[in-house]
């Protein structure tokens, strides 16, 4: 049976998959390396008893039947793809755990009221085409046919990506669940965040995730020698410093996070004054309206600064997504499984990151529990988490499906005796 | 005879070897594009009479002997390669000016009393290595060794370049030309200023050219989920926005001009919180010890904002040189040929941007003239020079040699004159 040091190996094997060289780990949707993860992934699904496929938009999937065939299924996932130079947690631990928890239900022969599936996500962090979630919101039947014509930085579109994977993109609704099909959905993570670590915690119960908005912002000026006198220069990037100093103050006014990780100058030369600057921002919070507003009063202020520079501004949303709130019955389970795992007590955090179960969340309920990481850190090769974390967040995984199994037991009973009654 | 017109329509047929497409013009020292506008410019020497060789760097050379073979030369040149997305004048129009100038004077029969030399500069820009000038510093004889392992983007050694291209880099000796091989060095070249176009004249004349000093900076943070809350964020593109902000004011301030025109971040991921920055910077100046001083003050600003932000801050310099100042006997030439072409005033500049004179200043003597270029605008596709102003431009510079050839019979016969009166 999979231990937690056997879940550590195998992040250890995944991490070798990467298309960057000294040890440095990057793996995107429909690579060569997202094959090869998906790949391990179904061994050992098939190891762990379940019968498995690769659906329609590349997530790796495996079912394990309940009491009978054919019942409604509890979805256990996260996802396998991860950012550029990345941790080997992040994502990859939930799915790992979630096929290990099947490992231990095949094996205990205790037959569930539900089927249990795993899903390991192609695509949560977006690196490859810019948008985010895309293996998720294929499951969750949200995919938006526009996205097929994103391109990647080599200017290979997405429907050309799908192709050269061996996948129809006309088969894409092949990939999408239906609400009926499933009872809800679990997801295992790193926290990202500091919460667990400070409070010397191995475990917590996630409320809600942050919804975020992503925007990509053109600074237009005019290129020109280094040697321009200051009335003549229009500095794409000095402007654009600018703009990131004040996405700065009024985020962290506003109590949300604001992001700025991706930035590109033209022509990009020594001696040359920056004639363009393009960058994304990334922006969340708890609280969608608070979160609305600072990119308002940001725009508003950064058109501003851009004005008195001599810039244009162009700025398009490229992401958008509401807050996520967990269902109260999967955060009970979740609670239960902590408790039942021997926690001393389970927090409830709020997710500033985002997550699949956030697409899922269109599709049925949600629930997560978080595993402390070292520090807070993550998208980082330091990511780091310990073996006793992982071998307590397996128990609680595990008790948390089973309260829930107990739970839908308990409801099935109920709907019975309503059924008795009505017809007393 | 090549007309004004030619000149142009030859700055057309350069631009068409580029490495970048859609009409965009990027063309870096040992490249194919190089060997191939190298092939044109000797084409055209020969054309014009002159004998042609490449020399150890690369360099295009030709040569037209004076009223005798072997006397010292007066050498005339620009250079050939570009910035990224660049204009088509910027130092190819003074290699076109100084090639037809020597066409007229060959044409013309009449014996000067130096040879007349050609140089097409292979490297000004230091687009691909980084270092400046390595034409112009091959041909000084200031090459330095330490050269040879810095490394283009694709990790290419400026060794490995010079094999590829098909020369030998034990040889770059060769290429070093010695003071008395030369009587001096002018060159013309686009202003890359506003102050000609301003005043509504076509020419001008170089007093000096400002010393860049260019440094390499990082800033070093802690990349991170997007996510991770403000007071865990060591942002390393906050603090580089906030000390480019500081560059701008402290150079401003001590009026010298200040450009960050290259900047990377690592890893560079919508959702990562940049981990590590690193920039350019180049400063320029007047005056060397004012410049000193603001860099002085810039770097002690930096390590401030870095300390404060959680980030550390190291800097290298990559190029520094001392102002350049045009020889009087020079300067006197080129404003005489302004005058001679009709010029209703030679107007003195300083300049803000290098040349290949600032390389050449080592070995010889130097002088330089200006053409005016619409509004000021250089290192971008929109550089642009009228055809009546390369007209004059070529009638001064033909005359400016002429002044100098008739200086310098008037020397010889001061001399003849001082060594007869010493005799007595």
């Amino acid at each position: 049976m999979t231990t937690a040091a056997g879940i550590l190996a195998r992040c250890d094997e995944l991490a070798r998959h990467s298309s960057l060289p000294n040890a440095l780990i990057e793996r995107v949707y429909l690579s060569p390396e997202h094959a090869a993860v998906n790949a391990l992934a179904a061994e050992w699904m098939t190891a762990a008893g379940l019968a498995t496929w690769q659906d329609a938009a590349g997530n790796q999937c495996g079912r394990l039947e309940g009491a009978a065939p054919g019942l409604p299924a509890l979805l256990l996932g996260s996802h396998l793809d991860t950012v550029p130079a990345a941790g080997r947690y992040d994502g990859i631990l939930g799915v790992l755990l979630a096929i290990a928890v099947a490992e231990r239900l095949a094996l205990s022969g205790r037959p569930l009221p539900f089927a249990l599936e795993v899903a390991a996500f192609g695509d949560e962090e977006g690196t490859r085409f810019g948008t985010t979630l895309l293996g998720s919101r294929a499951l969750a039947g949200t995919w938006q046919n526009e996205w097929w014509g994103l391109l990647d930085a080599n200017g290979v579109s997405l429907d050309a990506a799908y192709r050269a994977f061996g996948l129809d993109p006309a088969l894409i609704g092949e990939a999408a669940r239906t609400p009926v099909e499933l009872i809800g959905y679990l997801e295992a993570h790193i926290e990202q965040g500091p919460v667990l670590d400070d409070a010397g915690l191995a475990l917590g119960v996630v409320s809600s995730i942050a919804g975020a908005r992503r925007f990509q912002v053109v600074i237009e000026g005019a290129a020109g020698h280094s040697g321009t006198p200051w009335a003549l220069r229009r500095d794409a990037l000095a402007g654009a410093s600018e703009v990131i100093l004040a996405i700065e103050s009024i985020a962290r006014e506003a109590k949300l996070i604001g992001t700025v990780g991706h930035l590109a100058l033209f022509p990009d030369a020594v001696n040359v004054i920056p004639g363009r600057v393009e960058f994304s921002l990334d922006l969340r919070g708890e609280f969608d309206p608070q979160r609305d507003r600072a990119w308002a009063l940001i725009e508003q202020t950064a058109e501003q600064i851009c004005e008195r520079r001599g810039l244009t501004l162009t700025s398009v949303q490229t992401h958008g997504a509401p807050a996520a709130h967990c269902s109260p019955h999967l955060r009970a389970a979740v609670a239960t499984g902590i408790r039942l795992a021997g926690g001393e007590s389970s927090p409830t955090l709020f997710s500033m990151a985002g997550h699949d179960a956030m697409a899922i969340a269109a599709l049925t309920d949600i629930g997560m529990l978080f595993v402390r990481c070292l520090g807070g850190v993550s998208h980082h090769p330091d990511e780091s988490v310990t073996e006793a974390d992982v071998a307590v967040a397996l128990d609680a995984f595990e008790a948390a499906v089973l309260a829930l199994a107990d739970q839908y037991d308990a409801d099935e009973m109920d709907s019975e005796f309503d059924a008795r009654a009505a017809l007393r």
